[in-house]
C-alpha cells in the first residue's frame, strides 16, 4: 500500500497516517501472512517498532523502547527537564485484525509532532508519542499490560503466563532483550506526565450513523461481566411432555431477552450482551439440561451499569424460580467507569468545534482503551474517529483519510490550546 | 448383580428380567468398563448374544443369528411351518447407557416363552424372540439398521460407513463372521410374521407422574427436524448501541421461546425442542453474528406435527423480519407417525385392563423404536413400562421388578388372547 501513495511533503497528515497503518497491515509487520495479527513481543511487533521508530526519528523525535517493550518517541520541550504531554495508543492487534485499531492513534501522534517539528515549534512541555505493546491481550491471557506498567498500576509482572504456543511472557521478554525483573521500571514518575491524549477509531457505528467525522469521549464505560449457569433437567426431546420439562435453554432464552430488553429500556449508554452460550448435552433430540452464558453490561457511569445489572439479575432470578431451574450468577469482571478529564475534554471539544465548525458529538467509549489505564497516572482525553459501519476487529475495518485529517487538526489545535492554557495558569 | 439375586424357579419373571438386564450392564457385556456401552458388532455385543442365546435355549427356544447379526430364539408352534408372533427389542445401547432401554424388552420376551414352555403350551403360531443388533445407531452413523434389514426396508447395506475408530461396517460384519453381501437376507418374507410385540421402558416421565406401572402405545410420533441458521451482525459488545444491533442470539432466543410456546399451546402429544445451539463468534465481548440451532417437533399424528411445525416456522420468519436478521430453515428429518395396529393395541389394552384392574393409560411414544420399522412388515403393538422419573440414556435409568412383572403378565395374557382371537377368526 505504501508504494502506491506518494508520500511527498504535500500529502496530508491524515492520508499519511492511514497509509502508514495500511503498510503495517502485512508481513513483516503481521505475524500471519493472510489476515493481520501483530502480537506483543512477536517478530512482527519487533519489525513494527523498528519501522515506527524510524518514522518517529524522521519526525524529529528521539526514540527508545521502555522496560515493557513500549516504543516511545520524544520531542524536546523548551527545557531539558520539561514534563511530558503524552500522545499514544497501541501497536498490537487482535487476530485477523483491522489495520487502524490502535496503530492509527500512534501514527497521528507522529503526525502531530512532525507538524510542530517542521515549524520548529517547542512547548514548555515535551511531546512524547507512545506505541503501547499490549492492549488487546491477544497473545498472553491478560490485557493492557504495557499501559499498566507505564501507569505504575501493575503490582507484579505475571511472567509465568504462557501464550498459545506455550511460550512464557518471561521468555518472550528475554527474546526481545527485555529484562522481566525490570518490567515495572516502565512506570512513569507521578507528576511527570501532564496529560495523556489518545486518538482511536470508534469501533462502533455511532459516528457513522450520525455522519460525524470525529467524536469526543466523555468516559470509558463501566463494565460488569457475569458467568451464569442455568441447570434444568436433560431429557429425551420426544418423550417428555411440555408441562414436565425444565428446559435450561428455554430459561436461557428468556434470560437473553431480559438482558436485551433491560438495556433497550435503560439510558442510551447502557448496553448489555450475551455473547457466549454453551449448552449440555447439546443434541437435537435432547432437552438441554444446563446452559452456561456470559452477560456483559456496560454504561457510562458505575451507577447506570449497576442499576442495569441489578435489574437483569433480578429478572433472571425470577424466571429461574418460575421455571424450576437452578441458577448461579458469578461476577467475573468489575471495571469502574473511567472519566476523561473534564477540563482536557472541554479543551478538546473546543478544538473540535473550531475545526469542524459544529458542536462535537460526545460519547461514552464502550470499548476499553489504554487511556482508561493511563487515567491513574495523568488526566486523559480521547478523540474518536469514525470507522465505516462501526466495523472493527475485522479486516473490513476502514477509516477515511479525511476523517483522520480532522482528528489530526483537532489534536494540533488541542496541543496549542493546552500550551496556552497552561502558560496562563503558570502551572509549569 | 446376578449372583446377589437368587434365580430360583420361584423368582418372578419381572425380577429375573430386570436382574438379567443388570447382569448385562457390565463387562464382558459392556465395551467400556465404567458406564455401559454395548455397540453393534462389538465384543460386548458378541458376548451378549452368547449369554442371551443361552437364556433363550434354557427357556425352550432354538437360537440362531440372522444375516444382520440379530439374535433370534424360536419356540415352535403346533405345526412346523407355523407363522410367527415376534416379540423383541434391541440389545445395543447408547454410550453411558441405562441397563433397560432395549434389553428389558428382549428379556421379557424370553420370560414369556419360558412361561409357556414350562406349561408345554403350544400355539398355532411359533413364538420368536428377537434381540435387534442396532437400534440406537451409537456405533455407525445410521440407526435402526437391523430392524430395517428384518422388515425388508433396507434397500442396500451402507457397508462403507465407519465408526469412530475408523472401522467400516463391512469389516465389523466380517469380524463377526457375517457376510455383508448377504445382509439383506435377514428380511422376513411378507406374511410370515403375524404380529410384532415390543415391550420397552417409557424413557419419559408420563407413567411415573401418573403412577401407572405400564402404558399402551398408540403411535410412535411423527417427527420433523430442522436446522435453522440466523445471521445478524457481529460487533463489539461495548460500542454498538442497542438500537443499532442485529443480535443473532437475541433473535434465536425469541425463536426458542416460540418453539416452546407453540408446543405448550398445542395438543398434549405435541412436543418441540431446541436441543442444539451454536453461535459465532462466541466471545463474551462480541455481539453474536450468527446462530445455528436445531428444532425437533413431534406429535402423535403427521397433521398435528405439521401444524405445530408450520406455526413455529412462521413465527421465526416474522421475528427474523422484525429484527432485520436473515434466516434459513432446512428440514433434515421427516419421519411420519407410525400407528400401532388398532386391533392388536385394543387386545393389548384389554390384557392391561385385566392385569392392572383399571383402564390403561394410552400414550404416544415420542422416541423411536424398532416397532416403528417393523410396522412395514407386520402389525405392531407396544407396551411401555414406567421408568423412574423418566430418566433414560443414563446410568440412573431404573425400573422396578413389580412393574416389569405387570408387563410380563400383560404380554402373556395378550398372547393367549391373540391366539384365541385368531382361532376364532380362522386366520391361520
Amino acid at each position: 500500500m505504501l508504494s502506491s501513495i506518494p508520500l511527498s511533503p504535500e500529502v496530508s497528515a491524515g492520508k499519511r497516517a492511514v497509509s502508514r497503518c495500511d503498510s503495517l497491515g502485512v508481513p513483516p509487520f503481521s505475524d500471519t501472512p493472510a489476515g493481520l495479527f501483530r502480537a506483543y513481543l512477536s517478530p512482527a511487533h519487533a519489525a513494527t517498532l523498528e519501522q515506527v521508530g524510524a518514522w518517529m526519528r524522521e519526525s524529529g523525535m528521539s526514540t527508545r523502547i521502555d522496560a515493557a517493550g513500549n516504543l516511545i518517541g520524544h520531542y524536546d520541550g523548551l527545557t531539558p527537564d520539561a514534563h511530558v504531554l503524552l500522545i499514544g495508543s497501541h501497536l498490537d492487534t487482535v487476530r485477523d485484525a483491522g489495520r487502524y485499531d490502535g496503530a492509527l492513534g500512534v501514527m497521528l501522534g507522529i503526525e502531530v509532532v512532525s507538524f510542530f517539528h517542521k515549524q520548529q515549534k517547542r512547548f514548555p512541555f515535551a511531546l512524547e508519542v507512545i506505541g503501547f505493546g499490549d492492549e488487546e491481550g491477544s497473545r498472553f491471557p491478560v490485557s493492557m499490560l504495557t499501559s499498566r506498567a507505564v501507569a505504575g498500576t501493575l503490582p507484579a509482572l505475571p511472567a509465568a503466563l504462557h501464550d498459545a504456543a506455550n511460550v512464557s511472557l518471561h521468555d518472550a521478554l528475554h527474546e526481545n532483550h527485555l529484562d522481566p525483573a525490570r518490567y515495572t521500571e516502565a512506570a512513569r514518575p507521578p507528576g511527570t506526565v501532564l496529560a495523556y491524549l489518545e486518538a482511536h477509531i470508534e469501533q462502533g457505528p455511532v459516528l457513522d450513523t450520525l455522519g460525524e467525522a470525529t467524536g469526543i469521549v466523555t468516559a470509558i464505560a463501566a463494565q460488569h461481566r457475569y458467568h451464569v449457569t442455568i441447570t434444568g433437567e436433560a431429557g429425551h426431546a420426544g418423550t417428555i411432555p411440555m408441562p414436565l420439562r425444565h428446559d435450561a435453554l428455554a430459561a436461557a432464552a428468556e434470560a437473553i431477552l431480559a438482558v436485551e430488553q433491560t438495556a433497550k429500556d435503560g439510558p442510551s449508554d447502557l448496553v448489555a450482551t450475551v455473547g457466549q452460550l454453551e449448552l449440555e448435552p447439546g443434541a437435537p433430540n435432547v432437552v438441554p439440561g444446563s446452559v452456561r452464558l456470559s452477560i456483559d453490561v456496560r454504561a457510562g457511569s458505575d451507577a447506570a451499569r449497576d442499576q442495569g445489572a441489578a435489574q437483569i439479575c433480578a429478572q433472571i432470578e425470577t424466571l429461574a424460580n418460575r421455571r424450576g431451574v437452578s441458577l448461579t450468577i458469578q461476577r467475573q469482571h468489575d471495571l469502574p467507569a473511567t472519566c476523561c478529564d473534564p477540563q482536557l475534554t472541554a479543551l478538546l471539544a473546543r478544538s473540535a468545534r473550531r475545526i469542524n465548525g459544529s458542536e462535537p458529538h460526545f460519547l461514552v467509549s464502550g470499548a476499553g482503551h489504554d487511556a482508561m489505564i493511563m487515567a491513574a497516572l495523568a488526566p486523559v482525553c480521547m478523540v474518536f474517529i469514525r470507522c465505516h459501519k462501526g466495523i472493527s476487529h475485522n479486516p473490513a475495518e476502514s477509516v477515511s483519510a479525511q476523517d483522520t485529517e480532522k482528528a489530526f487538526e483537532i489534536m494540533v489545535d488541542f496541543i496549542i490550546s493546552f500550551s496556552e492554557k497552561n502558560e496562563t495558569e503558570q502551572e509549569f
